[in-house]
């Protein structure tokens, strides 16, 4: 029994920490590319429907990687394959 | 009866801890964005419609990191499946 | 009766750290967004209103990156499951 | 009778080491706040009421993030639940 | 005995920890604040009444955060409700 | 059995600091080079076509450093070599 | 006996760092006040007068923080409540 | 049996930790040489093909300090000498 | 005897670590005012005597900090009330 | 056979360590001169080819601070003395 | 015999840690007055004899918290209060 | 035998750890006086030859640090007087 | 025996330690000077001699600091009073 | 024949880390001056002399730091009076 508390006080652990760690780098990137957008904007108005684009581009890839940590905390609370090994061992 | 508390210790802590790392990033982002968006007014006056929705999209995709956080932070409050575990086994 | 003792003493200490470390984050977010406005208005007095009016937009996101952590840190101390879920079989 | 130490201890430490980190922030946000809110007096005296009236709300806001973390900290050392609870238990 | 020289030394050692630590923001943040005041009296002397009014009451609000630490640290050394329990049963 | 929980513990753990630490380098990467792409949309409109496909490869290269750390992450989860060498063993 | 040891070892202890860690805030921010001092000074020789005024009021705030640290850590050492208990004990 | 489950905890944590530190460095290397490379193209759009040139082969050097990482961790999982002697002797 | 030691003890090592911290703060801080007060005198040579003597009050009020950690340390080691209470005792 | 094990375990930590750690600083040491590069390209594009020469000369120099790593960490897998004694000693 | 043992291993440790943190500060914090009275001799080369004798009144007073430091490590090694004690009492 | 593995676990490890952290300065002030020269170049490129001799001198004298650092490393792992003292009493 | 391998070891520590960070403070503080001096020459070649001779008694104070951490590491090799003491006891 | 042991293990980590972090000020600190040298050189190519001459000088001043740390470190590997002693010991 004391193998299956382990994981899932690991687990719990990680996902949080992954998430929580893995929200920094994102969010100051992103923060960095929307305030250039902004001074871009107000420096041409006109090239607004580019800048725009470009941004959001920016963003999805950024993004990403908020994603791929947010992704494997999910994997670590819901889906963890040595959680349901250790289950299935239990409950076997 | 010692795996629930800890379980439970880890989640309350785990819980804690990503929101409030996770709360970081995101608020210098968004701090930086809204500094340069008052730039961009002060410096555009004629373009603050396209600043404030460039702004608030902008926002709403550093908000997300902070909520990634909070979701994760509130499912391991009130929908942790390692918790609900060994309570139901704890209560069968 | 050790894990009633053990979940309260992490829920004070993470309630507390909490909401410390994710006050920092909003404090300077905020503090930097307010320069900036402070800023524009002696740049544009004109335009103090729309200034402003961002402005407050702004803070009410960062500052809700704030009460994601004051609100995980009540909960913690004064709606934790838990320790109700402990308090519950101690006097039961 | 080692339980109600142990809450003590930690409400004790968690209840200080919650003020001193939650005042770093709002410390260092105010005082940039205020140097722009001389700096733009200094540039443009015609508009301080204007000026002082902005960097108020924003002090306010700034502050509102420390008061948080008093008010935890009040909390944590006149009004523990968890301290409260093991007191009742001790004196029944 | 034990459990009041346990409290007893966490209280002396979060006392002094608790005013160092919220020391230094305010420090910090009241040195930049000075600083710019005396640039604004050099650029404008004119505007010496306002700055240095705006420029106090900053300051205030600054220190504030200071004297939340001071409090907190004076209650753990002087007023101490966990310290007094301990003392009354020692004593009782 | 108390290697199998090891191994699984620590792949766990890794699993998810991995991709956190990983994913805060690519991100203020990304962030930076989407910042410049956008100054330098609004410096040479007319170079929109280059800027965007000079972009798109260099966010590449930058990402791939974060897929290098994704796809450490997800062996260590679901192709984990130490991890199905001590389950063939506990299962022959 | 070993009680009283213990608090006066974690007292010694908790003096030295409390103005140790204390000095650095105020210390820097002096030097910044200072440092603009002297350059408004050479910028406006006529308002020296102001500005040593002004000048003499920061250092005067600046310097409160540092001797909250210095009475908390001489309180420690002299007039520590906690040892003066644990000595009247041990001589009663 | 407890060398190998060591050898195996220590070749997992490594594997990870390796390639994330590793991936720190060269992703934000890469980020710089990219937003120079776009702020050069808009600068001399007449040298875009030289600078994409230069700028390939400073990411082809910096992305290797990566992939020496990504390999020693590959090493590590795959390949591993320590971990293959003792499955060898485990299994002989 | 064992107290005896370990009072000495901690007070050799918070002697040492005190001044070693409290050091840092007042030299970095000296040596900015230093700087601008070397830049003002080359600025406004016909100044040097109003500089000079506004210097010296400055590096007065910083170097206090650095003396309330050495009146510290000298306390700890040659006029501590804890060692004297300790000898006193094993004297008697 | 402990002893083997243990040697395995830190040269496998170290190996992995030992790049991570040494990839940063060139990493970051390449990016700049790159970044450099292009822009003196930019700046001179009559004289790409010294400045061409220049970097690869100085890429290769920061680059051997990488290799060094490598190295080493090469060694600690695939031919560590340490390592071969002990085998040598375990085999005979 | 264990006590002075002690004694001299934290007197050792301690006398080597105050004077190497101790250095810190005022080495840089002299680099910095050097390099402004470098600039402002080259700027103003007749006001050479003032910035000469302010350079050396500041540069002393910096220096000055290294000899603190210096004269506390001298004293814990040759000196030593607490070490004098228990060698008088070991020959006693 | 246990001191022998004690002294190889220590130098491999050490080993390792020299040559990564001694690589960090090394890697970073090359980088920068690449930097410089490649600006100079392009700034003045009739003295490449003598900034080109100049930043070879310079970029020997900084990789010397490194090599120290490799010589240490090299030392450890291939020349160590203590492994070769034990080895020398384990063969006796 | 063992207090004198003791005192050995923290010697030997300390030693190293000491002067290691020791050198980093006075390698920077003299980096910079240099830098300047470099730099003024370049600007007011007719000074050179003055500023060299002012460098030169800067370079001699800032290494004064880490001469200080040279002797006290020196003193612990080969002139520890503390391991004499031990060494004279042993032998006796 | 443990405290032979733990001498030597204690000297191999010292001299190793004494060279490593010893490494890191000079480094950076020479790296500068190359820098500020090439600079100064493309600035006035006729006092290429003086600033070579100077260059040189201060270069190695700043080495002598980082040569500190290599004769402790090797007076650590082949000239150590503490593993002497011991040995000689050992030895009789």
């Amino acid at each position: 029994m004391d193998s299956l508390a382990l994981i899932g006080m690991v687990s719990v652990f990680t996902a949080g920490i992954t998430i929580a760690i893995g929200a920094i780098g994102p969010a100051l990137g992103e923060g960095r590319a929307v305030v250039q957008a902004l001074a871009s904007i107000a420096q041409q108005p006109d090239e607004s429907g580019t800048i725009t684009r470009t941004l959001f581009v920016g963003l999805a890839m950024i993004e990403s990687t908020a994603i791929y940590c947010f992704v494997v905390s999910m994997i670590l609370i819901f889906a963890n394959p040595f959680w349901d090994y250790f289950i299935t061992k239990a409950g076997g």
